[in-house]
């Protein structure tokens, strides 16, 4: 089998982790596979490297930053291959641009244009394992590009599909998608597999274990991507297609997301292409928006709410301001201690009552309830961020997913 | 003018420094020149780097540690870059391969062999300032390589020759180039010019601050080269074509080497074809061989002595017991607290006596000779390690440096 396997800052932390991830990388070999190996910057390299960045500069050039932190994955991929040569195998390193990745222009939120893997399979071919610096491309002008935070999982995964690889296995600190992080609810169960649709949600409602647009890009060219621990060998979490098995649960986990702000923008004149106005703004500025709430007010004026990330917080007010002034609204305002907690089961699409069991679950314990919006799989709610753990607690004992279906 | 500024690891070792090399930077741009920067990795980060691939093998492999230490400047470049914009004016990084800078493909010490300044010619163009990662490069593999241990110098040179710049100013820890190191000799004394011939003798004779290739392709490609403090406004000394005033001087430096080992071939056939055998298996291994001496001894066998850099020791002694198996000698031996005391002039071409008088010099100090080289600029003398701070001074002395022609 031709297996991708990732590993993440954790698991490549210090020498000793990199030297126990070539023994894995090895042993994969040596069970008569082909193995490519994508791998992130060192656990804290890349923070460290940010926080140069904001000592010499208050708004760092955003291609600077990408030169700046696809450092990191660098050092990473050399020591690797380094250490599974000292293994007795032949392995190489390669930089996204050598691996061929090509990006769009859009620095430190790339999106891949392209894969050219020509030197991978041929190091694949002469029986070599190949190491690839995650997190990173190239754009048409030859500079080099970051792919967003976690940008790591989509190499593996868009590498996986460009060699139609067998698996894309990724390694982290924990064993597996779990129903809530166990952190929280210490009754979380670990899902033996979980669909494309559903880990799509549970990653864009917070779950931290797979990037958003791993799992699109995944799902998109259907690679069975398989979750796991670098740190022991219990059988991980299978993110594949959905099956007959997983309709029978109504919900599969709950996330949170404490990483997002609220804006409002209040007393917006309700009259065509305003709403254009503000979302087309933001998102030519290359800011993701999730929740949007319009609510209909008196006299001609409408209040318009909607979450961004909170890094790009400062970015969209400087922008709003903007736009508040063009369109002659009221103003704008910013409320940053939130939390967004979602529901997520494909279940949802053939049971009725989850949406008022989750609200009814919440209000008994008085937790307020200041945004909702759905999706087929999913509901989700921002409340209060001193709530949040609460919340996800209820939420995981009323829906009982403690219990396996 | 068009001036090609190179800052070393300390001139970069924090972002505090960095932001003062920015205005260093900008202020000459504001001057009214052309302005491009080389810089090297931040002091302690090479060697940080060369240590985390200590600790996952044992001889690592030297593609990939280029891979390793090439990141270093690109952290340095990506900061100043952000630094200099901070400060109102464009400017732009570069890696080694975005600079054009083209290798060969010796890792660990590879050779420049073309450089395509394309894109920093366009930056210089549009009133920006290019921003370049020292010591490294590409070859035609796409692969990273790099220069050797000074290798920035190497590319500000090569960057200065290529654009044909007025100036290459190095700008260092030290505020130019002294009679010998400061701290062994209180008296040393700066020069205000120093021909490329001395430079490249006391380069080569240990001297730190300019990297040997550097002053070789100064030399050949004629860039003019001033050696300046990044800490103050000293004016420093500049490196150019031998004039009629440095003729009158004898000695115009003495250096102190300790970075090299002895070793020794014992019982060598002296036989035609042997030295060939062992300098030639020593230069197909890319390791530089300073110093020769063969003692003709009885029986038609011979001592065959040499001098290699430390950090070639270990390999040296690999290939030698092989060679010493082939061409049946007796064994080899090494010794490495030794010290490599020279002094250097231009003056000496027409000054006899020189030789002896540094002999006997050392002589009243009882400070034993093991090795003698001369060349037409420079006589040196290996001698025990430990005499070596005491013989530079002595000769310091002797030969009155500390006072100007």
């Amino acid at each position: 089998m031709l297996i991708v396997q990732k590993y993440g800052g954790t698991s490549v932390g210090n020498p000793d982790r990199i030297k126990n991830v070539a023994k894995r990388v090895v042993r994969t070999k040596e069970q008569g596979h082909s193995v490519v190996v994508v791998v992130s910057a060192m656990s804290g390299e890349t923070d460290k490297l940010i926080n140069l960045a904001s000592q010499v500069s208050d708004n760092p050039d955003p291609r600077e930053m990408d030169m700046l932190v696809s450092t990191g994955e660098r050092v990473t991929i050399a020591l690797l291959a380094m250490a599974i040569q000292t293994l007795g195998h032949n392995a190489c390193s390669f930089t996204g641009r050598q691996a061929g990745i090509i990006s769009d222009s859009v620095h430190t939120k790339a999106r891949i244009e392209k894969i050219s893997t020509d030197r991978i399979t041929q190091v694949l071919q002469d029986g070599g394992i190949a190491v690839i610096a995650g997190f990173q491309g190239i754009d048409e002008h030859s500079d080099v590009t970051t792919l967003g935070r976690g940008g790591s999982d989509l190499t593996a995964v868009a590498i996986a599909a460009a060699l139609k690889a067998d698996y894309c296995d990724i390694y982290t600190d924990v064993d597996g998608v779990y129903t809530t992080d166990p952190n929280v609810v210490p009754q979380a169960r670990k899902l033996n597999k979980i669909s494309y649709e559903e880990m799509l949600e549970m990653a864009s409602s917070g779950a931290k274990v797979l990037q958003t647009r791993s799992v699109e890009f995944a799902k998109k060219y259907s690679v069975p991507v398989r979750v796991l621990s670098s740190f022991n060998d219990n059988p991980g979490t299978l993110v594949t297609k959905e099956d007959s098995d997983m309709e029978n649960v109504v919900v599969s986990g709950v996330a949170c997301d404490k990483n997002q702000v609220k804006v409002t923008i209040i007393g917006v004149p309700d009259r065509p292409g305003v709403a254009a106005k503000i979302f087309g703004t933001i998102a030519s500025n290359n800011i993701i928006v999730d929740m949007i709430i319009q609510n209909i007010g008196e006299g001609g004026l409408t209040d318009m709410t909607f979450t961004v990330p909170k890094p790009d917080a400062k970015k969209v007010m400087e922008v709003m301001k903007q736009v508040v002034a063009e369109i002659g609204s009221k103003g704008v305002s910013i409320k940053d201690d939130i939390a967004k907690v979602s529901i997520i089961g494909v279940g949802m699409r053939s049971h009725s009552g989850v949406a008022a069991q989750m609200f009814a679950a919440l209000a008994k314990e008085r937790i307020n309830i200041m945004m909702i919006s759905t999706s087929e799989i999913k509901i989700s709610c921002v409340i209060d961020a001193k709530y949040a753990e609460l919340a996800v607690r209820v939420l995981h004992e009323n829906f009982n997913m403690d219990k396996a279906a």
